[in-house]
């Protein structure tokens, strides 16, 4: 199990929260993700198998930057 | 059908605009709702027999102020 911080911009308020955690859950291998809107960090905990890189597009297709 | 505009608070997003949106439609008779954020605005669309303070009621439930 690995952890990942990412620099979410654009979350606003509680859904934002919620849509972003969601978006980083729903991709395979991905077993928890925790958004801090003050900080606009994404704390994702997910296997090794995980490309990060489809986690940042779930979120972004969400409507949010992701660093 | 009557029109009626709440000077809503505290929405920050399109989650925001769907969940003060949702709220409202929830109210039996009513029929319509349109929220602006950038305004602070939501027209409700309803009925006479809609009592205005329980569409209130149901958008401050969501954690957003009414006035």
């Amino acid at each position: 199990m690995m952890e990942t911080v990412l620099e979410v911009s654009g979350m606003t308020c509680g859904h934002c929260k919620s849509a972003v955690e969601g978006a980083a859950k729903e991709v395979a291998g991905v077993s928890g993700a925790a958004a801090d809107i003050e900080q606009g960090l994404a704390t994702i905990t997910h296997d090794e198998s995980v490309n990060i890189a489809d986690v940042k597009q779930s979120i972004e297709d969400q409507g949010y930057d992701v660093k």
